[in-house]
């Protein structure tokens, strides 16, 4: 087995063997454009090393020396040579891109022999030992696992000896000084000396690579964006020949965007800077300057950047994410990938490249990340409500929305003040990959440095939270946990402040944000989306305005409306606890009709909402217990009202005391040691037939008044965690009994559908049963999901699920993204047999899992009729179900 | 579709159309037996009753009035005549006997015209009107409802006017009397005149007997007994032509077994009475005499009786229950079905008739009810222990066994006494069948009346409850809820007393019991079912105690040790939460250590208990939290530690609160809202590993000293609330490393098996992806039961699966007897998927349906291995293992 690929022999499409980095050069190569030589080790090889315990396979060393020697023939440069040293850069590079998460050396090959020849034959001794010190001090980090403070000491006591302002400033004596310095931290960290072999530099590296695939970075990274074993194994490790953007100021390094990753325009877009090394861009270090400039700066290298970019985009029909450096005038790419770009920037790429004839709509819908279109329905501030708030700073705008929240200087404090619920914004000089769980907990992102391809804009553009960057009116002090503005005010750690990461803008406060309208640009892909998906998609919406607003966004009915929730308005959920209280069914009755016609009244608005769509009503669901306060906090108040004083009204706290004790008692009695799975759901249905009895009727009641109005609706109704004909027969005959009294009340036919949900695992088992009595089926699979793993989500997705994933036990929370293993082969067998005994029955998904797209094109392969999802995921459902179907048709292509 | 059957020509095979009582009335004809005309409507119109809303089916009358004719033609009687009426009995009857569970009527065809032909024809106005009497009472109260109080207060005032002590004492004119006042009380009930119309009376009495079989009583007893809708779907009815015993001296009736129930001793064995009807051996009014005494007083009769016996035994090749009635020196046999029998009973009698050559052994296993044989393992009464208690009464015994408890007198007392956890003896005068919900709650049960044919004796035999009949010395003051015995004493409600039913006496307070041995008889049943069995039966034993007894009942092996057990002494718990609060790492290993010392040992006895066999491991279980205190109870206990007085102390108490401190704390954080869905199995396992790893090593350690010793044993250890083969291989590789280490420790190979429970649904669903690890799988279908339900059973079985079995929403209890629809579909689902991945794969169960019978048969179905049941379940298992064989050959003899 080949273990690695000169750029020349590597296959450009196998990103999966080669990682995405690799596949990229050696398709570059493959068209001729100027890279420099290099070759990859394959992904497979480091899935190896991981099996065989972190060893390297044997006669790797060896294949690499024959690469080496290769590249020795096309660079002219000897390795270890002190006359012509040639020096490689080592990058990983995974089948998924994971920006920032794995380890990248530079100037690998230096020691103190090479560093002479670097010397001579750039003809700058600062230069070369600049070179060697980063490469030490990057080898430090990333093999020897040191942190960078140790080295960053060093570098500012000799700037305070010398007086040296910048890094820039320091000399070539202070510069062999300090990579002394620096190679002595690491021998008294490694217990031997600094390796100054490159052979046994390369191998260091290499493994060095393979250990950051499994860091605690690329982890949560991989866990947080859903990147599984199956698309990614491991990376694949790159090496190519050093080229050197910082040799003087004919030299430079940037990087572009073929297209305007903020808003998808057709323009080169990004920074350079010259005499400079690409790290120094991308993290940020020095802010860069606009690609434009370098029109006028370094003519001919644009022009070759620029006919570069549209080759690039030509043969990848993908706009790109390019890395290049320009050594003394010379022109080479480094790396080229699609460019991730925010989901407004998307849907206009898309759209453009189909009206430039690049693509065809099929195309312009697959590449979309259906979840990141959630961004364009994030909030904006509300442009009445800003005014009175002060303007803090101005920065770059570097990802869209806006957020409030309390400042927080420190990445710990951060991510812990977002987890226990806080809405934070993450203020910090610049980012590391280190501080990505923190931007996870955050509601956004505020840094003083760093242009729109940092760090933080990267990764915060990626997770669509508003960002902004370049911040420098900001002084930040860490120490003191505060900052202070260009205009001297001060922000201190948990001041209230909002960012607008589509303006660049910091106020002072907490300033209402309203949510946005679809653009025309989005419209046009949600229609091309309409016409290529199968699957239906609607909402989950309990309330008019949310109907509304599912239609708005494009739902084709409601898939679930929890009646519940009509219970929780603060006017009806004294009525509701009195009718759980009653002391007998008269005054049941009385507060169920009265309950009942709010009921109606509900109905009848979001029938109005949806007309001309089907609406599935599903009946009361919860516990009753949920309705009352929980015992502990009653006894509470038991004991409160015991201890009154006499306040002159003794007979009111006498019959509040005593009411107060009733509803206790209640509470106590209703009390369930696993109430996940008790008493709620049809089993209350059939415990209290009246409830259901008001319900069902006051969904007929309502869709008599429509017929009234001449207004069409189908309305359905959906009884909640059956798990056997049994109950669902019981419910039928009610049902069939209001459905008769109402006919004749109303001297009309009434069609109101009659279903049930599959979540208890006993209905998908026996739904050849249920589908004898139901008329549809819809799948409530966050239920489905905690009874097939036996995981009560309350319990288990905070607690064990993130350690479960840490620890490789879970690929997916199973309860954002569907499980196919178990769940799913559930689902296929409750397919099979329901439709086998009625071919008609109509099948969704209501769990929340109806949003995700992921479980999107799951719902679609096992032939559901349609998702149902919140109003905001709307959309994305729509996109999702549209991949859903292109993929097939793709599919069928290939058979 | 033919809907009644006259006995000539219904098949007396077919129970399931005709009801046990119809098919044997028709076997019985064909015999040419004596038995009076009649027909039987089938239990079909019954189905049909119910299926059009309680409405008889057209053309049924009809039917009925030839069948009618018939009947006419056979006794030379006419419907409805002056002259010589027809009389019948209506009886319901279904496919499985549910004795007194439905309603009766006899003398039907009664009015004031036929009452004078019935006079006439037997020359006794007294008993015509006597006869009419009983009539109209049995009449209200079965098809008007009428409370049998109203008309017991006419008798008793009638019987108070004239003077008269007894029933027999009333003349007829006061019989008269008592039947138009009891006319008139029908009348007041039904708003119109007492039906005289002997059709309309039949066609009555017909809907009230269909009525009955969805009476409570009748629903109760089937729920009870486990009696589902496809063994018995509806009663038969049985129209009967009357026979008298009570025309005179002459005339008897009575009730006999062919064999001994109690016993299964080779003799008729019984009651009769002289001028009496049935109903009054089988209520227990009056005190029937042994059969024997017949041979002296009837000896004709008695021959006749002797010889229809052994033709029924004969014929039906099981012992029967016979009905008789001697109509002025004529024999008549009334009903015949096999002979319900105590467990002793039933075992004597298969191997007697095996050694009579009646029956194989197959027929001999396959006839005994498995689960009745737990009663031969009941208690006995230490006779070492009983020398100081008073002997209060001695009765008949009834049903053996032996029981302590406080004597209640009232049947709802009972009930709810019993219900809340009370060891209850019920004591009654006697006993009715709406008394019987009272028998499953009692310890039980005292009656001052009745035989060994009494409605207790049979219920409490059929139930395996200690019973005492007849016993005269007791005199019952419901009113005062006392009752004072033949010396004098007096028994108040709620004394505690002890009965023993195989002796007949009781004691006064509690006397200690003791265990049965295994009789002969037992043991060669027991040999029979090994040899007849295909499935393994292995025993749930935790400790070395459990395991001995399990060995001694016949198991095979353990199938579970409930490792988490061993932590419950009272030496071990203080241990182990010390364990939970550790501090660090450090004292957490030191006190591991310990408890692992400790399992090890309790291993090494439990092995030898076991020598020879395989014994499964399983490793902790429950929740950390079920080994603390509640936060509550612990709560409490923190603040009376803060309020307690300084004792001159304060330094302990000061580190005492510390500690309950830090417990509720600990308790606090481990709390979770659906603990059976939580933080438990090998979830903690994964959470805290070094808790497996010690206990995996305490295996290993055992074993070692086991083969140090010679002994052969095979562990296996078993891992619980698995869901994905990610989790088991984490386990595995802790596993391989403690076996590693152990072998190099103990320089041997050392064999354990590495398995795992089947509870959770996805570890079913995904059975093929387990099965690659496990090499052995044990369904835990307790769990299993739950999440296919999603049903708590802490929070269900007592809330709602009563509410559901009573709305025919459940047919049995499905954490009692295997849901063959739902969890049935998943276990074989799962059993093709390990199967087909490894075919050695060993399968086993462990959950409580291991020791239900009708469970067994499932698993027999299915290939499983192994049951494991509680050591008492072990013979049942073992009977009901072999009986599941059985049934296979037989159906392959019927292919």
């Amino acid at each position: 087995m080949k273990s690695t690929y000169s750029f020349e022999e590597g296959d450009g499409g196998n990103r999966k063997l080669l990682g995405g980095k690799g596949a990229g050069l050696c398709e570059m190569t493959r068209l001729e454009l100027p890279v420099p030589p290099g070759f990859t080790i394959t992904t497979d090889v480091c899935t190896d090393y991981y099996r065989s315990g972190r060893t390297l396979p044997d006669g790797l060393m060896a294949e690499i020396k024959s690469q080496i020697s290769k590249m020795e023939e096309k660079t002219g440069k000897q390795w270890g040579s002190k006359d012509n040293p040639l020096l490689v850069s080592v990058r990983s590079g995974a089948a998924i891109s994971m920006p920032g998460m794995m380890d990248t050396i530079l100037n690998l090959g230096l020691n103190d022999e090479t560093v002479e020849g670097l010397a001579g034959k750039s003809g700058n001794l600062r230069f070369a030992w600049d070179s060697y010190r980063r490469f030490v001090q990057l080898f430090g980090k990333v093999v020897f696992g040191i942190d960078d403070s140790l080295f960053d000491n060093v570098l500012k006591a000799k700037k305070k000896e010398i007086g040296a302002e910048n890094d820039s400033d320091l000399d070539a004596d202070s510069l062999v000084d300090i990579t002394r310095k620096f190679q002595t931290i690491c021998q008294e960290r490694r217990g031997s000396g600094f390796p100054s072999d490159p052979t046994e530099q390369l191998e260091l590296a290499i493994r060095a690579v393979f250990d950051s695939w499994m860091g605690e970075r690329a982890v949560v990274y991989r866990t947080k964006n859903k990147i599984t074993r199956d698309v990614a194994s491991g990376t694949g490790v790159n090496v190519v020949a050093m080229v050197f953007g910082n040799m003087g100021d004919d030299c430079a390094t940037g990087v572009v965007f073929t297209r305007n990753p903020g808003d998808g325009s057709r323009q080169i877009y990004g920074e350079y800077l010259q005499n400079a090394q690409g790290e120094d861009v991308v993290a940020g270090v020095r802010t860069g300057k606009q690609v434009h400039l370098m029109r006028e700066e370094m003519p001919d290298s644009y022009r070759e950047l620029a006919s570069t970019c549209e080759k690039l985009e030509n043969h990848f029909r993908e706009p790109q994410d390019i890395e290049f450096t320009i050594e003394q005038g010379r022109f080479y790419l480094l790396q080229t990938r699609s460019a991730k770009m925010n989901a407004a920037g998307m849907i206009k790429t898309s759209i453009d490249m189909v009206s430039e004839g690049m693509i065809d709509k099929d195309r312009a819908l697959a590449r979309l990340q259906a979840e990141q279109l959630e961004q364009l329905l994030h909030d904006t501030l509300d442009p009445d409500k800003s005014s009175g708030h002060k303007r803090l700073a101005e920065g770059i705008a570097a990802s869209p929305g806006a957020a409030s929240g309390m400042a927080v200087f420190d990445v710990k404090r951060a991510t812990e003040s977002g987890r226990s619920g806080n809405s934070v914004i993450l203020v910090r000089e610049e980012t590391k990959p280190e501080d990505v769980p923190a931007f996870f907990e955050s509601a956004g992102i505020l840094t003083s440095r760093g242009g729109k391809t940092s760090h933080a804009a990267v990764v915060a553009r990626g997770m669509g939270k508003p960002c902004i960057v370049g911040c420098a009116g900001l002084k930040i002090d860490y120490a003191s946990s505060r900052c202070i503005t260009a205009d001297g005010s001060t922000i201190k750690e948990g001041d209230v402040i909002t960012i607008d990461g589509s303006s660049g803008k910091v106020y002072a406060g907490s300033i209402p944000t309203i949510r946005p309208q679809i653009t025309s640009d989005f419209k046009r892909i949600l229609e091309w989306a309409d016409e290529a998906k199968r699957l239906g998609v609607r909402a989950n919406a309990d309330t008019p305005e949310s109907a509304a607003l599912a239609r708005q966004y494009g739902a084709e009915g409601i898939g679930l409306c929890r009646t519940e929730r009509m219970f929780n308005g603060s006017d009806r959920i004294g009525l509701f606890v009195r009718m759980i209280m009653a002391q007998d069914s008269e005054e049941r009755k009385g507060l169920l009709e009265e309950l009942g016609r709010l009921q109606e009244d509900d109905f009848v608005k979001i029938f109005e909402a949806m007309k001309g769509y089907k609406v599935t009503i599903r009946l009361l669901d919860p516990p009753l217990h949920e309705f009352l306060p929980n015992p502990e906090e009653q006894a509470a108040r038991v004991r409160s009202l015991e201890d009154r004083p006499s306040d002159g009204s003794p007979a009111a706290s006498e019959r509040e005391l005593a009411e107060a004790r009733t509803v206790l008692a209640r509470a106590r009695e209703l009390v369930e040691v696993n109430p996940m799975m008790g008493h709620r759901g049809v089993r209350v249905g059939i415990t209290y037939p009246d409830i259901y009895r008001m319900q069902i009727r006051a969904v007929f009641e309502a869709l008599a008044t429509l017929h009234k109005r001449n207004v069409e609706v189908y309305p359905q109704i959906m009884i909640p965690q059956v798990s056997s004909i049994d109950e669902l027969d019981h419910i039928k005959r009610i049902f069939d009994e209001v459905r008769e009294e109402m006919e004749e009340k109303h001297e009309k036919n009434l069609r109101v559908n009659f279903g049930t949900m599959i979540e208890v695992v006993r209905a998908a088992l026996t739904a050849d049963e249920l589908a004898r009595t139901a008329e549809f089926f819809s799948y409530g699979t966050n239920d489905l999901t905690q009874g097939t793993f036996s995981f009560s989500r309350e319990d288990v997705e905070e607690k064990f699920i993130p350690e479960y994933m840490a620890k490789g036990l879970l690929e997916r929370n199973p309860f954002q993204s569907i499980d196919r293993t178990g769940v799913g082969r559930l689902i296929r067998l409750c397919m099979g047999l329901g439709l086998k005994r009625r071919a008609e029955l109509e099948v969704g998904i209501c769990g929340e899992h109806g949003g995700d797209p992921n479980s999107i094109v799951f719902c679609h392969g096992e032939g559901l009729d349609y998702v149902s999802a919140s109003p905001h995921r709307i959309p994305i459902a729509i996109v999702a179900a549209a991949q859903a179907a292109i993929m097939d048709k793709s599919k069928d292509g290939e058979r």
